[in-house]
């Protein structure tokens, strides 16, 4: 997705200009991803939704359901049963029924997975450092600022939608 | 992915930073693009495949085949498949063989395609201008030109990666 050329002597306006940044945003995330994808394969044999799972499920030590991981992770369900699977056969998560609610089915790191997921986040956090190491304070503080702008827009749009429906 | 809460009283390192930038632009972006489905839904009908299909065409006049197609979009030539067998129903787009090449098969926007990418071309314009509104022209520009850098570092190590390969 090219910006198209620009006329030179009259400067384009504003909406071209935001037009322009999101296809780069779209485009930064992308490539992003896709380095991320190709590290965690090559170097730590693993992919970014497993890597997801593992990470929604260090934030949650008493566990998640299913259906909340695949919620969390905004991918199917069929996915994230799949994941578990494969992360169940290697030892490195459990699926548990806690005794206050016998229909629900937990699935929780153990302390290997835990051990695998530090290791990962760890390289993950390298890989980060160094994709982004032409950008210096100023430029990460200014850009956090200026998205945190643009998804707080978004946010409360999304909380008149909740509260009109109510 | 909430970013960890921080010790107040040492700031975090630049890697940490970073790392949060990052998840702030994945979160900025998956906004953005659930806001523009939701639009794309409600407004003109359509999906976020179908737009960028439509787009992809736009830009090359000639005609694409399927792969082409897929590989611009980076989706599979399944999903291809389906969205182009729609347009074809609805008269937007056409399947043509080029004399020069019968083994060939081009798909190309009619002209009422075209009609209706430009359409919603303009009103895909008008919500990035709208969902963007928070950000003024000087963050515009500042964040093209850090994004630029952050991709032009990974493009040159594709450059690297794909020349090492000959």
């Amino acid at each position: 997705m090219k910006a198209r050329a620009q006329i030179e002597h009259s400067p384009p306006p504003l909406s071209k200009k935001r037009l322009r940044l999101w296809l780069r945003l779209l485009k930064a995330t992308r490539y992003v991803e896709d380095e991320l994808r190709r590290r965690l394969r090559n170097d730590v044999s693993s992919t970014l939704p497993r890597f997801d799972v593992m990470s929604a499920l260090s934030r949650s030590p008493q566990g998640l359901r299913m259906n909340e991981i695949s919620k969390m992770l905004r991918v199917s369900n069929g996915n994230v049963t799949g994941i578990v699977d494969k992360l169940a056969q290697e030892g490195l998560v459990l699926r548990i029924t806690p005794p206050a609610d016998r229909r629900a089915l937990l699935v929780r790191l153990t302390t290997k997975g835990h051990e695998e997921f530090v290791r990962n986040a760890a390289a993950h956090e390298a890989w980060i450092d160094e994709i982004f190491a032409r950008l210096n304070e100023d430029d990460v503080d200014g850009m956090i600022l200026r998205l945190d702008h643009l998804t707080d827009k978004l946010e409360e749009r999304e909380d008149v939608q909740a509260s009109s429906a109510d």
